[in-house]
């Protein structure tokens, strides 16, 4: 355990136990309830006393509301909830939509705000007429329709996707004043519907020469990734529903690959196919784009896993904070090695550490919702959050990372811009205008 | 445990363990694996042989896909997927859409397809100039805004919301033939997160007089609702976000009262007004809608809770089975009083039942998703489920529902058409031709 009572931050708040330096309160203390709380609770300044007087009718109060859609659409107040485009005009090349998780909650992303990277666009597919083929080095080769696929045996499961070059701008040697959208904004999590691979494949029959599979997409790329047989008998899908409703459209409708914990780019959306091979099939994605160089010359071919990460979303880079006192920080946390076990947050750039709050229930290979009371004292600050997961792996801090995956200056140019597997610690600095920023910590 | 070894149904089907009458399976059949399931999935009649001849290209693979939008949209060949309007245009009266449960999967209802029930449509609320007072029998008065409800923290849970009026057409002495939707797509599931109100109840301080609460909304009906106290300690959530984003405008945006497990009227929307009490206010919708008569004569009055419940949605009404074969048979079940300890099955109308398997994670107050593999021989069929939960209520036959709470004829005009609390199990009819229909089992 690396909290520490932190004696020095805790002032005149007595009432609460401060856990770590800067004013971290103990993320139980909003549980406990009774008047120590309610004392406390006299940090949360945008609370103001009620008029005695009858409360103003609001104009929308006084008139008929609007008529019900058979399709729920969000409210005009919300547009600026977006996911921001790297290629909004669709020019001729892949196009990024990263999820704004400053101004979401919760563990699920909703589908409309699901990260999506298209490398040739959405393809408008007609579900009835997709097929997916099964072949190779299987016994029976065979061909599934999406009725076909619905008699068979479902699963659901909560799991993140993330792709490879997720937090990518944090390998800059100076910190990018970016929210945590653009920083972090290629990872989402949903809940998954469909049929597990291992299924299908007892149908298929597997010869006992096969080792690998490719999975191809049917977007005009055919995107193909090829990932081992052992995962495709452990936990992969073909996902059919994405929090309850049909794949989204760029999330691989009507049907996708899904590799819990692994490269994004390896869940290959519009699936038509999966071929059983001897070896991989060294494909574009794999052998030139998701195969990182690292300074020591050596190369991350075939490095699936995303490693343990977390990140605040609340405060963030680009909010301002509306004066002392008390305030939530939240953020996410996930591992593609199994359930998070623990967040520490500190507020002292890392002196200091308190165990967050985990939202229950904590499932493996997805999001998890962490919490932790701060009182914010008006000045100086610096936030981070720090996570471990059930397999014993502990997110690193920034400087333990670039000494091992190098940053734009230390790799050389000839082995491109490094721009995978980034997992360290992001540190927010609180500045005495209240002013949220990104620094390196 | 009513399960049964239904031994007379189990003929030529041998490796896979028939566990109850008319073809149910094992529900462990499909984690097995290995050479006993692939000759069991033969019985998927929809799977062909692949030919060994090149893939065909669909015409989607062969341009360019369409350009990623900022907030995603579902394809166009989903528009199906919908909810039914009780009044599309809108006329002022009350409007119900209710959820396609026949054509989703998992145990989220998308935002999209949330159910509502709107009294007088739907505010266009601004919620920087939305107010919550909470006053009364409270010892300081305070207004919220949403910007100081987002300092508090925050909790996020599963669940269920559902209509006291949801399956009311069983009421009727003659099965309606009607979907799923129909019949219970008056609730839904989703993953809430918002501030306790015991949060806030501890800021304003309680007067020991005080003993109810009074829920009113920003609608121009002002709908409102009494709640006791001990349910506000308990587990009410002022409600701010639905699946991760800003709550849908029909479901009470910019914020809702949510009392997990309770009938859906009380969870009061776009709620601007908490009132600490000493009695219920006895409003419309608790004196006069939500006070079920009873054949004795006697009233359901403050009859808050939404009793166990579970249906099938996969086979059933309007669907048409594509031949003989196995099938999974899946469904939702839920109780307002926690979590759902087991949900049997029956293919024989409730001879014989068998356990079904329960999607992990089962929460409480939270759609549970059951499964169970089924081998259709292609005659009669009537498919059941019958829910537990951990509180040890059990979901009633329709015999035993009826005995107590009547049905249309039962119970006099006088007295109005039952429509509340109605929870008994629903039986599908699979008919020689493979249609599926609703009936009384």
């Amino acid at each position: 355990m690396e909290t520490m009572p932190g004696n020095k931050a805790k002032r005149a708040l007595d009432e609460l136990q401060v856990v770590a330096g800067n004013g971290l309160l103990d993320r139980r203390a909003f549980l406990r309830g009774g008047a120590t709380m309610a004392a406390a609770m006299t940090g949360y300044t945008a609370v103001k006393s009620a008029v005695a007087a009858p409360l103003a009718d609001d104009p929308w109060s006084l008139v008929p509301g609007a008529t019900t859609r058979s399709y729920e659409q969000r409210s005009r107040f919300e547009d600026k909830v977006a996911r921001t485009l790297s290629n909004p005009n669709g020019e001729p090349r892949n196009t990024h939509a990263r999820t704004p998780h400053h101004l979401l909650n919760g563990t699920i992303t909703p589908n409309g705000l699901h990260f999506t990277i298209l490398h040739s666009g959405t393809p408008d597919i007609d579900p009835d007429k997709h097929r997916l083929v099964i072949h190779g080095l299987v016994k029976r080769p065979l061909v599934f329709t999406l009725d076909a696929l619905a008699r068979y045996p479902m699963v659901s499961r909560m799991t993140f996707v993330e792709c490879g070059g997720n937090s990518a701008p944090m390998f800059s040697p100076q910190p990018i004043q970016a929210t945590v959208q653009a920083l972090h904004g290629l990872a989402s999590s949903a809940e998954w519907t469909g049929v597990q691979l291992s299924t299908l494949l007892e149908e298929t029959g597997i010869d006992p020469k096969a080792k690998w599979l490719i999975a191809e997409g049917a977007d005009s790329l055919a995107l193909s990734r090829s990932f081992p047989l052992s995962k495709a008998l452990d936990d992969a899908m073909i996902a059919l529903y994405q929090n309850g409703e049909r794949l989204m459209p760029g999330n691989g409708y009507p049907m996708r690959l899904l590799l819990p914990g692994w490269e994004g780019n390896m869940n290959v959306k519009f699936l038509r196919r999966l071929k059983l091979v001897e070896q991989p099939a060294m494909t574009y994605y794999e052998s030139k784009i998701y195969s990182q160089l690292l300074p020591n010359g050596k190369a991350y071919q075939f490095y699936f896993l995303q490693e343990v990460k977390s990140f605040i979303t609340h405060p963030s880079q680009g909010m301002t904070m509306n004066g002392p006192g008390v305030y939530e920080i939240s953020g996410v946390a996930y591992s593609g090695d199994g359930r998070i076990a623990k967040v520490m947050v500190s507020a002292d750039g890392g002196q200091s550490w308190a165990q967050a709050a985990l939202q229950a229930p904590v499932l493996s290979k997805a999001f998890t919702r962490f919490r932790m009371p701060w009182r914010w004292n008006g000045g100086p600050a610096v936030l981070q959050s720090r996570a471990w997961d059930e397999a014993g792996n502990v997110q690193p801090t920034r400087a333990q990372f670039v000494a091992v995956r190098g940053e734009t200056k230390t790799v050389p140019a000839v082995m491109g811009f490094p721009n995978q597997h980034y997992n360290s610690i992001t540190s927010w600095a609180i500045e005495r205008d209240g002013e949220v920023k990104h620094v390196y910590a």
